[in-house]
């Protein structure tokens, strides 16, 4: 059967702060900029999920997006969507929530929800000219 | 001469409906939900088609979009806008119109009008939050 | 209190067909084109629901919008989303479905469950070249 | 000279939250759900400026842009991009930066800014879908 | 019957300058900035064509869109869409081609062919940040 | 290190026409149709560069996007930026502003400055429509 690529858009607002508490203030101003502002900032992000395999020929489905729709809200939206991603997603205690970061996060989360045929693959949109995209 | 990927947009506005004669009532439900309404529902589909060749040297051009204007317009809008689907375009009337199905028959269609140089890959968006990708 | 209009919106994907029962094939055809397709076609109609009114002091919302969006959910989302209007709509059963008229009903379905103090508008796009504007 | 209306489009990406000191974390929560959140979530906002007036018959502007555009950086971006809004935006320390309080905001921030032949409106996009405009 | 805006978006590409003759190179430079370059520079114009009138109650239309779209053809594309606005089109031989002008040249040229019951409001993006509206 | 993909966009507004010396006028015409303007016409471009490589684990970037806007900035927006592309950016003296050709030229000028564990693709949107993409 033919190998598809289906995609599905999704979105969560959230804020966040990129700092490092082993450098000094100076050294955090110079590399995270105005993204180092110590009361947080916030984004729009769009996430674009990508599942890679075969069409079943009984449905013509790579993968149900009914069901790939509830993976994303399950696994990304509840833990991420209006909050704070420093404070209130575990991943992000001691890793920088840079979009590079977040889009890992999002892909370890959710390629344990997906068969082992499919492959995956993230593009993150913190803003729309600034993205990112990842696959393992 | 280096090698690059030209695309070009084009939209067609159709019916379709995803339904399997051989499944009752209960089981298209469940699997197709509100997509098996029986008396169709729609979309203004947004295609890509994207060619990858070599630059001509003489004009620039991997492929004269005039050209890949008019391959898409006589291969794929013809037939497809303002359509339904199921029931006047050939391909689907044994298979269900999923949009991975019809990123396939869409392929199918525009490959032989290119040169066997040229590769070709088709994204389809259904919704512009649910779409596919499709080479061969 | 100063007077904000919130815009919220949404979505639907619908198949219609434009006809008049009382006209014949070849009028049919020469006014409706290949929008009097007996086979329908379809849409993901796109809606933005404007209401004015003024700031409530105590939450600073004009509407919630939380409450706006179970409105469009249940006066339009609901009735119109992966339907045939011209078949599984009532207002149109005599009424051609154009972006004009589906405007217009959006209004009256929405107007009545809106405080009288808000004023409401309708932006409909058919597709995302051709769209329409309507208030009372 | 005609009247013609100028946009000039502009961005911001900061924390907020919906809170009321004078309310206990019930009503808080029932009345502004996951806005409500004490660690603050964030937006991108896009933001469109509209100033009215008639054509200077000279240069053919009704305002020169780089001038709309140093204007909207001085008192607005400057002010609020990644920022928190709640603690980094006077205005906002007794007042819930709601989409609606941010629109009049900044429209007070703006109209001192401009001639008095210019009219001015505020369109503010909290997020593709939910979207605010003032003028007074 | 219900008075409705239709809305049509077109588009057209082309070179243009801002410059006045009776302006020596320092002030038009100082005036006009990078838009002066005397080798033109140009862009993708996006035009929106908004018709207000009464629903036809036979047809449901305010105004035919195919018929629209051929005005919009006959009347701006054909005369603007790859031009140099300042050689090629007449009404910018003594006219500076900003945003604005072009918005009032478009109306001037698309209200004779509608009817008289049609009003008419033009909008005009020269880049997707910058736009203008014009009604008479 | 995962190696993640970091897209930043860019915009130029430039005008360009297609035509060779060394053909006459009917072949130009014929080949170059519109875009063979001697008059020249012309585009807001808008430029995707995606810059691939291993997340750096102390700032968590594949590279600083102030860096990458900066060598934006420099290798092509100062150059491209309301500029007549034929006539005053030195690669296409000889060589025909197709978008092919523009994203090959913008790719050779960019290379040069990242690092050399870094892999780069062009994007270059003529128009929405029309879209090319590259890496060597």
């Amino acid at each position: 059967m033919p190998k598809v690529t289906v995609h599905r858009q999704a979105h969560f607002n959230a804020a966040h702060r990129l700092h490092r508490e082993d450098w000094d203030e100076a050294k955090n101003k110079a590399v995270f900029g105005k993204c180092n502002n110590p009361h947080y900032h916030g984004h729009n992000y769009k996430l674009i999920v990508s599942v890679t395999g075969e069409i079943d020929p009984e449905t013509g489905f790579v993968i149900d997006l009914k069901e790939l729709k509830e993976i994303i809200k399950a696994d990304v939206e509840e833990a991420f969507d209006h909050k704070n991603l420093n404070i209130q997603v575990e991943e992000f205690k001691n890793l920088n929530p840079t979009a590079e970061n977040i889009a890992v996060v999002i892909y370890n989360r959710i390629k344990p929800s997906l068969s082992s045929q499919h492959e995956l693959e993230i593009t993150l949109y913190e803003t729309p000219r600034n993205f990112v995209t990842y696959k393992a």
